[in-house]
């Protein structure tokens, strides 16, 4: 089965390191002889939940294309798979996105209860940290991880997007378009009147570019320092991570908007039933097709900058597209 | 006014450290251009509110008894208030301790909304570890707080503490004594049926060694080793970390148990009516008295150990038993 998508048989470009992904996650589910062992289930069953595993093979793919090892870089593939799946935990909750399924089985709120699902995503957040700490040697490498996953992590990137997206859901007037601005949302979506452009739209993108985005991007990033990139590649990496993010989005939206539930495992047209802002939404159909094109054909573009290293980011690309079709 | 506390005049030890604890925790309030202003203001509420600043005072106070700067460790002093903070926001959600009041002001979701309070924790965690990356210089000694820290606040200590201090409130079987072994607690608070031994009591202190010790243990921890501190001197730091962090807590239980809703501006009698384990009500008013006399005067000997740069961990060490009164 390639990259968990039983309809799908193209190469993902990760098949082959998946493995040494999910044996790392398993000896990551140590969490010290204090931890209550409750606590410690709920955060081994977010974190060994079935999954793509796409930002921890980003970390390695980075890593090799820039010239490096993919197993130097395997706790930093870990530490930013914690952080995606504490940021699941916490968004699935009854006071945010309020989700009782996750992958076809129950979201840690459901199969634990409120309070575990809070304190395992706070302590998978945490054990982040303390993974990259523990197991990058050089001091200086260390450092710059912290310094990077935590901005990626933070208050302007992946949780200022989750509580942006919030926002929007919860304010009806995002569904009208050209409104000059919206309520509670961060300042760089102060919007203008200009009749061409969609407010809705530059809204959509700077919530999706922080709250999916920022993860795409700290992968690659992580990848590329631990691995001494220069400053060529980790730029060429950068507008490769920008683009697979937003591409990554806006496949998401067109799948909720047109897949069968059997073939996600999670209930769909949930975002439109919501009221959500999403990118076949606001653009129709066919122009967010288009979109996820043309942010895939730049991604590929960036890729072959790398030459035969950049194989992986190539194949990625490709199967993020295929995803929609 | 000393330390917060209007019915005591005693010197707590570091009265002349807040202003600058002040100030550069209204300086670390700045979450950058992403992030949404509700979200910043939930951030700014709790790490600014009205507070003792113990733990960052710590962390400056044991810089200061191993020959060190208090300015020099300031980053670490700012990053210990933070993962404080976050961890009274999450404590106080409704699915956790349910509280609707701190300090004499409404709850950050209170004030804000409950999607917005577990954001704001969420950040302020992730905030601390991207501080102490940012602004201590030296890579050795930022890798090394970072690694102390998440230890500190993980599924093991802060976080694990929290879980079980949950768990014994809601199995009522706690209540009573001797039971051989708490369903759902971690595994080191098996019970022996040993009769001499009170089982709540071995269990209550397992708690509080993390749930309130370990944030006590890390701020003098980080403050000795941003100061190149001797083993012999984290030694004795840790030695008074463990007095004085169950000291606060036990004399904590003891306000709760007498004090007027008036002097701690927050409800009072709450633990009991919970039916939350606390010191007096296991051991006893007179007994747990004496427990926090013993704890102080232990801590006191270790201050003294010091000389005169202890002064300020004495003072200290007077001023929490000072409260119990």
């Amino acid at each position: 089965m390639s990259c968990n998508s039983p309809k799908n048989s193209v190469d993902c470009g990760f098949d082959d390191l998946r493995p040494k992904i999910e044996q790392a996650l398993q000896e990551a589910c140590e969490f010290g002889s204090g931890c209550p062992p409750r606590l410690s289930e709920a955060m081994s069953y977010a974190l060994l939940a079935p999954g793509k595993r796409l930002r921890p093979a980003l970390v390695m793919m980075a890593a090799e294309c820039c010239g490096g090892s993919v197993d130097a870089v395997i706790p930093a593939a870990v530490a930013v798979e914690m952080i995606h799946a504490y940021s699941l935990i916490h968004d699935d909750l009854p006071a945010m996105d309020d989700d009782d399924l996750r992958r076809g089985r129950p979201t840690v709120h459901i199969k634990f209860d409120e309070a575990t699902a809070i304190l395992a995503g706070d302590a998978l957040l945490t054990e982040a940290f303390h993974h990259l700490s523990k197991h990058i040697k050089s001091p200086e490498k260390a450092i710059a991880a912290v310094r990077s996953l935590s901005v990626a992590a933070g208050a302007s990137r992946l949780v200022g997007g989750q509580a942006d997206d919030l926002a929007a859901e919860r304010t009806p007037s995002l569904a009208e378009p050209n409104r000059p601005r919206i309520a509670g949302c961060q300042e760089e979506t102060v919007l203008t009147d200009e009749p061409s452009v969609d407010p809705r739209l530059a809204h959509l993108e700077s919530i999706h570019r922080r709250k999916t985005g920022a993860l795409f991007s700290v992968s690659l990033d992580l990848g590329a320092i631990l691995v001494d990139a220069n400053s060529e590649q980790r730029d060429l990496l950068g507008s490769y991570a920008a683009a697979i993010g937003l591409a990554f989005q806006v496949v998401d939206d067109l799948l909720d908007y047109t897949a069968e539930a059997s073939t996600l495992g999670k209930k769909t047209g949930k975002d439109a039933a919501r009221g959500k802002l999403t990118y076949p939404g606001v653009m129709g159909l066919e122009q967010a097709q288009r979109k996820a094109q043309e942010l895939i054909a730049s991604a590929r573009g960036g890729a072959e900058k790398f030459g035969d290293s950049g194989r992986r980011l190539r194949l990625l690309a490709d199967f993020v597209l295929e995803r929609s079709h």
